[in-house]
């Protein structure tokens, strides 16, 4: 595990992201990977970094991503005007997990949260992803809410 | 119901906001309405207003603010490169409930979701307020998530 470095995602870790997502039971039915890249992950990838108040996390095994996430903060008024940290698209590459890089990804984003003095981290999860359930309740995170999604596609 | 206007909220909406919020099962535990408001909530009201990607709606009754909430809209990776729309902080004032108000919110931010061509409408919702749930899924929400928070206060 020392080998792993978490880092801001680049331009050129973008391909590998993708693939991650692909590779994934319900990403498989949403996402596309080719090489080149469709044009509309590049559009995403660009508005994501030049965005302050989002950021794209890799994690790496010496040069290859081994998984990823993306982190938001958001301003809102409740809880004293606090600002939120929602994490989002969290993926390790199939091969590599139990091997804990997803805890060492969501730490980083959790330490990221803690410096912008943010109150709360929240991310929903597919009710059908159990074993993710019981990781994110092992690294703290608690079921309390519903995650409420209105399809607009 | 037509006397009902949603609109963008203007400072002068903030001190009856606010006012909605704390006065809520959950909300009484964490927010402070006082007059004048604390500083915190006017900091919080000019970051949301300064940011393209949040919009706090209100909900009036001629002059009267009676709901709101604060739509976000975040891009991400995931769905090729989509844009999504979440929504927080819906509150409708406890006098004014089962009139259609939270309705009327909800259709204005979720009309506002279809003009951006965000692929979804998110939100997440304390499991205790089921009448919540209930309202949601009239609307076309389903609870297809677990909301999972981590407090960082």
């Amino acid at each position: 595990m020392d080998a792993i470095k978490i880092r801001e995602a680049t331009i050129n870790d973008l391909p590998h992201i993708v693939k991650l997502m692909a590779d994934d039971t319900i990403g498989r039915q949403r996402e596309i990977y080719t090489a080149p890249l469709e044009q509309c992950y590049i559009d995403a990838f660009n508005k994501i970094r030049d965005d302050k108040n989002n950021i794209l996390l890799v994690a790496c095994d010496d040069e290859k991503v081994v998984g990823s996430l993306q982190i938001t903060f958001t301003q809102y008024l409740s809880h004293k005007g606090s600002v939120r940290a929602t994490i989002e698209n969290v993926h390790v590459a199939e091969s590599r997990r139990n091997l804990g890089i997803g805890t060492r990804l969501m730490k980083y984003a959790v330490n990221l949260a803690k410096e912008k003095n943010c109150s709360i981290v929240q991310l929903t999860s597919n009710k059908i992803r159990k074993d993710a359930h019981r990781f994110y309740e092992r690294i703290g995170f608690r079921a309390t809410h519903e995650g409420m999604k209105l399809s607009l596609e």
